[in-house]
C-alpha cells in the first residue's frame, strides 16, 4: 500500500458528501464528476452570473473550482474521519476562459499525514475543444477531529 | 507626480464601473466600499449560499474578493483607457471565516507600468471585531487595448 | 500572553543558533542580525558572486534571504525543542536588486501551533536609502522531534 | 509555427550564455545540462556549503535552481534579443531534499508574448533514483530592451 492508495474504502461516497455539504459549490453551478484515487475533475457550466468584465468566467470562479478540486483529490487520500482544510493556493490565469463550460482536474502530487501538495489544471470547454487557462498549486491540511478547528492549529 | 498619484483623474468612477461590471460580484453579493488611490475595500455580507462544509465563508469567496480587492487597488493607478487583469494571486488562508461579514482591503505595494504587485488582507467581522482570515500576494497586468486580449500577450 | 509572546525564553540564542547551522547562510555571506518576537532582520552583502546576468543579486539569493527571515521569525515564537520548516513560499521580485546590500525582514502575520504564516520584505540598500525590491508570502512548519522528519508528515 | 517554436534558431546557445552569466550559478556550482525548447535542466552536485541545519540541500539553494531552470525553459522560446526577468514564483518543499545532487527540470505551460508560466520540478538523486522534493509554479517577463530596466516596467 503506497501513499496514493486510499486509506478509506468509502472515499468516493465521502468526497461526494464533502463537496455537496458547500453550499458556494451549489451557489455557482459547479459539479463534482470524476473522483478518483488522488484525482478529482469538477465542471462549471457557462452562467452570465459567473463573469467578469469582459464576459469571461470571473478568475474567482476558477480559483474556487481550482481550489476545490485540489482538495477533493488530496481528501481521496486521506483517512476514516480526516476533513480537508486548505492552507493556501497560488493560482496562475494563463488563457482568458472563454467557453460552454470549465474543467477544473485536481491531482495528488505529494501527499503527506498532516499536509498534502496538489496541483490543479482548470481548462475553458468549446465543444471537443479545450484550452488550458488556469494553474493552481496548492497545499492542504488533513484534519482529524473537530470541525471549527483551524488548519493553523491555533 | 509619484508612482502612487493617481495618472486618471476619473480613476474612482472608473473602479466603480469596473467592478460593476463584473457580474460574479453581484452574485455573490459583494459591494466595493472604498476606492482610493492604490487602496480599494470590498465588502461581503454573510450568506449561507457563501459557506463550506462547517458553515464558514468558502474559501473560494474569500479569495474572489481578496483577488478583485487587489484588482481594484492596482486600477485606481492606471493610465486613462487601462484594463486590470490578474496575472496570478497567491492566498493564505489563516482563520476559520465565521462572521457577520468579510471585508477585503487591497493596496498596491510596487506600481509598475506592466506589472502591478499588491497585497490584500482579508477580515472576518463580527459587531466591532475583525480577525485576519487571509492574505493575498498579487501580480496584475495593465493593459491597455482591445478587450478580450489575454494577459500573457499571446 | 498571546500568540506573540515568545514560550520559549531562549528563543534569542536558539534563532541565532538555528541560523549558524546553516552552512548556506556562510557560503552567500548572509548575517542575522535583528531577533525579535516575532520578527527577524537579515543582511546580505553585495558580492559579485551573488549576481544575475546585469550584475544585480540573484533571485535565488534574494528568496533564500527573505525564507530564512520568515523561518526564522516563525521559530522566536515557537516552544523550546521546535524546529522550523519552510512549507512553501511565494516570492515577487519588484525592483531590480542593487545596492551595497540587501536587507530581509521577516515577521509572523498568523501564529499557529503547526503552522505559521509570514510575510518577508528585502530591500536594496545603498548608503541611507532603502528600496523595497522583493515580498515573500511564506507558511512555516513547526516541527516538534527528530531531525529529518519531513514537513509533510509523510 | 506554434508557440512552442524557438523564434531564435541561436537559442540553445543563447540560453547556455544567460546562465554562464550568472555569476551565483557557479557560486553554488549549479550547471545547465540540458536546453531544449521550451524545456531546461539544472543539476547541482551536494556540497556541503549548501545544506540547512539538518545538512539536508537548504531551501534557497532548491528554490534558485528550480527559477533558473524555469527562467531558462522560458528563455528558450523568446525571440532574438529578448531578455528573461522573474515577476513572481511560488515553491513548494515538499520532502526533504538529500542526495548525492539535485536536478531540476523546468518547462513552460504557457509561453506568452510578455509574461511565460512556467513549472519546475526538483528531484534528489541518489544513484539512479529521484525523489521529488520541491515544485515550483513561475511567472517569468520577457525584456526587450536596455539591461536594467526593471520587470515592473515602472
Amino acid at each position: 500500500m503506497d501513499a496514493f492508495t486510499p486509506k478509506d474504502p468509502d472515499f468516493v461516497r465521502r468526497t461526494h458528501a464533502t463537496f455537496a455539504s458547500q453550499d458556494f459549490m451549489a451557489h455557482i453551478g459547479a459539479q463534482l464528476t470524476v473522483v478518483e484515487p488522488g484525482r478529482c475533475e469538477i465542471r462549471l457550466p457557462f452562467r452570465s452570473e459567473l463573469t467578469q468584465q469582459d464576459r469571461f468566467f470571473h478568475g474567482g470562479a476558477i480559483g474556487t473550482i481550482a481550489d476545490v478540486a485540489a482538495g477533493c483529490s488530496a481528501l481521496t487520500l486521506m483517512p476514516p474521519g480526516a476533513r480537508v482544510l486548505t492552507v493556501e493556493y497560488k493560482l496562475n490565469l494563463m488563457k482568458p476562459a472563454l467557453g460552454d463550460e470549465l474543467v477544473a482536474r485536481g491531482r495528488v502530487i505529494r501527499p503527506g499525514r498532516t499536509l498534502t501538495v496538489c496541483l490543479s489544471e482548470v481548462f475553458a470547454v468549446t465543444g471537443a475543444r479545450e484550452t488550458l487557462c488556469a494553474t493552481v498549486l496548492a497545499t492542504m491540511y488533513c484534519l482529524i477531529g473537530e470541525p471549527g478547528v483551524d488548519p493553523a492549529g491555533g
